[in-house]
């Protein structure tokens, strides 16, 4: 296993860990505004997608959208973003984020200028079900859904 | 083929087109400070990547890793991002973008806010190989890298 000194996913979790095997991890991100902020963390330091083999990438895709199935059931966001960026921490990772029409930078991306408050309500009513959504994401990749081996 | 009446991705190309096949097309956008900004746009107006089955997310990643190995060759970028957002336009397009330790937003996503003038001269010999870099790409999806069927 290839381990970066400094960087922040080799050195840590980079967040609340939802699920892990040999290949990747979960996590859930603390990100204001944006409860419902999930990384898939590729366990090994590389930095670009196409740096892994195709059975990887099929590997790591397949638990982004076993995350963005997850969001879409319990959460219905009005939109999914993924995004693989690491230009800060080049270490692969995807974003899976749950957007909503009321949450504080929709349509912009979570990385644009805040657009206004997001609604305390509905963002409350996200919170009320992270629990939930992090147990059906482990329960779901633990089954296998994901493709990962070597628990 | 489903369309959507008002959808910009299904009533235009969204950019200059690279590459067309019966399921997705690669387009070079314009966008200001990011010359490298490509996108592979699914014909078929779906919103989430995970409305896609398995074997048409294998097909849109295989042709963005086509994408973003040819960046790399050709313009040997500091870091290549990925991002499937669609808030603004929910019609299933990820982005692949060459990103440069001196472009104007560096290391923040490029709907951040700018950060610095970008330089000009590195900018000019990015946009000096699109020509070349647009042709490999298509030569490559052409000869079936991206497991492009019906062209």
């Amino acid at each position: 296993m290839s381990r970066a000194a400094g960087c922040p996913l080799c050195e840590g979790p980079g967040g609340s860990l939802v699920f892990e095997c040999a290949a990747f991890r979960v996590i859930r991100a603390n990100e204001a505004g944006f409860p419902a902020f999930y990384r898939v963390v590729w366990q090994e330091h590389v930095a670009e997608f196409s740096d892994l083999s195709p059975a990887d990438r099929s590997v790591v895709m397949s638990a982004a959208v076993v995350v963005e199935q997850a969001l879409r059931e319990v959460l219905q966001p009005d939109k999914i973003n993924l995004a693989a960026l690491g230009n800060a921490v080049p270490h692969l990772h995807w974003h899976v984020v749950a957007r909503y029409r009321w949450d504080e930078r929709f349509p912009a991306s979570v990385w644009s200028p805040v657009l206004r408050a997001p609604d305390a309500a509905s963002l409350q009513a996200v919170e009320a079900k992270l629990e939930a959504l992090d147990a059906l994401i482990s329960q779901r990749l633990r089954a296998g859904s994901g493709n990962c081996t070597g628990l």
